[in-house]
């Protein structure tokens, strides 16, 4: 770990700041000698552990089951459904060696288990009994991706993808309402990280979907980043796998299928991007690995052993009420430099013990988010530590948002699209609906893409395209994206 | 899941109940197009998490963090330890393609993953202050076994993998005791599977190790099952990746590293095979996805509600204080098929609410290790889980010994040997320490293995080499083995 803090603010480089934050707070280690395949160290992993444990709590919750499919999908399985397999196959890592011999057939390496899990569905469900099949994995998948970028685009990544199949496509729809509540529960409500959730247009729907719904949340550069999605299959895969099932009418119908699929590596980069600051990361209580340190501080050697005595009790007041808190008594550091090194690595909370804290039966408690520090009686610790957990979590919210809803710009006209979309917003504007004048404005914009509606949105007449000046029959969320 | 229950004993065809149990309890599908991979069902999923979750507690108690390695490891790095090399490529899965093209340089699905670890040690290590490094993963890995078996050996399969480094051997060596213990916290005390620890011969080690430590449970059909391991590396290892530390003496030395592996599957497989029984799985409360299910039984319409009623507050009540409960209240089932479901699932506690219950504000009480019913008063309800909970696993526990204690026989005699071996027995014996003997040995035992020494064991005169005849200077244990 470096004692070096970050040496750029991030209103002002933020891509470099991200690269010095992930590395600085021993996030990931970019040396390992296979490109584009990331180290997750300690501090990562128990934030992405935090994250993976709502997500699965949630999941169980609405009747979902934890299953564990193999890594590898032969090609036959991944040829089933046209549309995927043209959409993945440029970027399948294939298994094709075993020890000195050729496989027989190749071995993808999942970029995504819908063929896996398909398979196996023709033979799980027979009659509408069986139904709803709800199954989900915490797993990686692996893509071979160019402009790969740590959290955000790799060639191994870290998601949940659930798999569900229903008997009608009304169930299948409410599914997608579902997820998109359960995204809300945890990526909002638990992570304070703001989304629009978007039906995307036809031509940036996931390969093999007959439509898809995502979460698109706001990175400080002005580019969104989807951090979860969920696609209506349809009967598309249940007619490429032959799941079929015996309804109560005695008819024998294809199921209808969904697909979810949280980012739990975007997700930990939003969190990472959207709530850090000049000084590092800046961790709400869910999911950050240490919530409370606790610093001693004493310049006699006179003062140590009564000061480090506590701040055990204090650490152990507060562990027995669930907290997750760390006496930093490393030697060989000064309190400024811990000070800076907790800061760096987020922790919410940190409680100050010295000399004057003693004798006055006091604690000095500094947070993260705003840099307050304060000092409270030894008998208030506890509440104010209650008190903090809500406050920062919702201090983090308010913050976010702000940001989030300010970046949202309607505009009417082409040179308002160019003008918001160039300052880093997502645009609002009516449009006309076709690829054809999405894929100009594309061009014409460096990059700025049409999102998508709003998932309850409807067609109708909406003035005139804000690119094109052809009559609109949607309103759309237009924004460069990662 | 089937509705049949398992048609053979386990004492009478093990190899057939195990596979029975495994698809019939709903564990894992065999039926997935690759061979060797299996697909881990909800019950299995629920019950390795639950695994997983006491060794990382455990692990994380006594330093060591989490983090996550890419699965990939490319062939330079796993070139670098000759004997690792040796030992492990014969079974190595390779990627050499990524879309239409070609890989410059194949990688390694990762078979184990010391060479990803300690090529990232070298950058991490610096001085005597980044020492001990306590790392651990859990993962799955990936070998081109042949006689693939679920839980026991497969191409894909689960285990944790901690990577330790140290600025001495001693301290190396007493990594060996904690992990040791660890299996044993863990193993033995939670999950009721007795193991000895045993110190390989130097032909059965791990492929680039000084010494490999091993627990070997027994299965019931008298082979011994290796279920966790751990190697002192000495500096093999830092010597092929240059993994150094400035000492406080000022001098730059090589460091010295230890591995552990729980095999997270075996341990399930153990768990299954051990306390199995003739009606399916037996689970102890601490891995057991429900700990108690409720059965309400009615015969008429009108009894319907309040059992139900009752079913649910009982559950309220149980699920309050922490327990995984279930109310069975499917329906188109008898109780009777309900009863066998569970217990062929291995509920270690089911509650029969009926009429009578109700009546006489009772519960009836069912306990699937030993098959006792037995009436208690609602008021009693919480103190009699309570007490099952401890009972259960400890009447596992004993009878697990019982079996595995019978079978640890003495010889003498090369006819002993051939004898007790023949009757699924794990000998211990005097013997010459010689690899030529041991050869000789499995050839004329039908498969006999020389398992290894007591960790502590003191090399000396032993007398006479129970196979060979020649002096004796160890005391080892000879199994059969999976």
């Amino acid at each position: 770990m470096s004692t070096l803090g970050i040496t750029v603010k991030k209103s002002e480089d933020f891509s470099e700041w991200y690269s010095q934050v992930l590395v600085k707070a021993g996030l990931v280690d970019l040396r390992y000698n296979v490109q584009g395949f990331v180290v997750h160290r300690p501090w990562l992993m128990r934030i992405i552990k935090a994250i993976y444990r709502l997500f699965e709590e949630e999941l169980e919750k609405t009747g979902h089951e934890p299953v564990l499919f193999p890594l590898v999908i032969p090609e036959e399985n991944f040829e089933k459904e046209k549309e995927h397999v043209e959409g993945f196959k440029p970027e399948v890592f294939w298994v094709t060696e075993a020890g000195d011999e050729k496989l027989e057939r190749r071995l993808a390496l999942r970029p995504t288990s819908e063929t896996a899990f398909y398979y196996m569905y023709s033979y799980w469900i027979e009659s509408y009994r069986d139904l709803p099949l709800k199954l989900y994995q915490s797993v990686s998948v692996y893509r071979n991706e160019s402009n790969t970028r740590p959290l955000i685009r790799g060639r191994e990544f870290l998601w949940i993808e659930a798999h569900d199949a229903f008997a009608t496509h009304e169930e299948a729809l409410r599914q997608v309402r579902e997820d998109m509540e359960n995204s809300g529960k945890i990526i909002w409500e638990k992570l304070g990280i703001p989304f629009l959730f978007l039906k995307r247009p036809p031509w940036d729907k996931f390969a093999g979907a007959e439509d898809t719904y995502a979460a698109d949340t706001l990175m400080p550069d002005g580019r969104v980043l989807q951090i979860s999605s969920t696609h209506d299959l349809g009967q598309r895969f249940a007619k490429a796998f032959n799941v079929t099932f015996l309804d109560r009418d005695g008819q024998r119908k294809f199921v209808w299928q969904t697909c979810y699929g949280p980012g739990i590596w975007r997700i930990a980069a939003a969190l990472v991007a959207i709530h850090g600051d000049d000084k590092g990361l800046v961790l709400p209580f869910s999911v950050a690995p240490i919530q409370i340190v606790i610093i001693p501080i004493y310049y006699k050697e006179v003062d140590k052993a009564p000061i480090l005595a506590k701040a055990r009790e204090v650490a152990e007041t507060l562990a027995q009420k669930g907290y997750r808190v760390r006496v930093d008594d490393r030697e060989g550091y000064t309190p400024g430099w811990k000070f800076n090194d907790w800061e760096l690595r987020g922790v919410p909370v940190r409680i100050e013990i010295g000399r004057r804290e003693i004798e006055n039966k006091v604690l000095t408690v500094f947070r993260r988010d705003t840099g307050e520090r304060t000092v409270v009686a030894e008998s208030d610790l506890l509440p104010t530590i209650e008190r903090l957990e809500v406050d920062i979590l919702e201090n983090l919210k308010r913050r976010a948002k702000e940001f989030f809803e300010s970046h949202i710009v309607e505009a009417k006209t082409r040179e308002e699209v160019i003008k918001f979309i160039k300052s880093g917003n997502i645009v609002k504007m009516p449009f006309c609906g076709t690829e054809e004048c999405a894929m100009d404005l594309k061009e014409k914009t460096d990059g700025g893409k049409v999102r998508g509606t709003e998932i309850d949105f409807q067609e109708g007449d909406y003035g005139k395209c804000a690119w094109c000046g052809r009559p609109a029959r949607q309103v759309v969320y237009v924004a460069k994206s990662y």
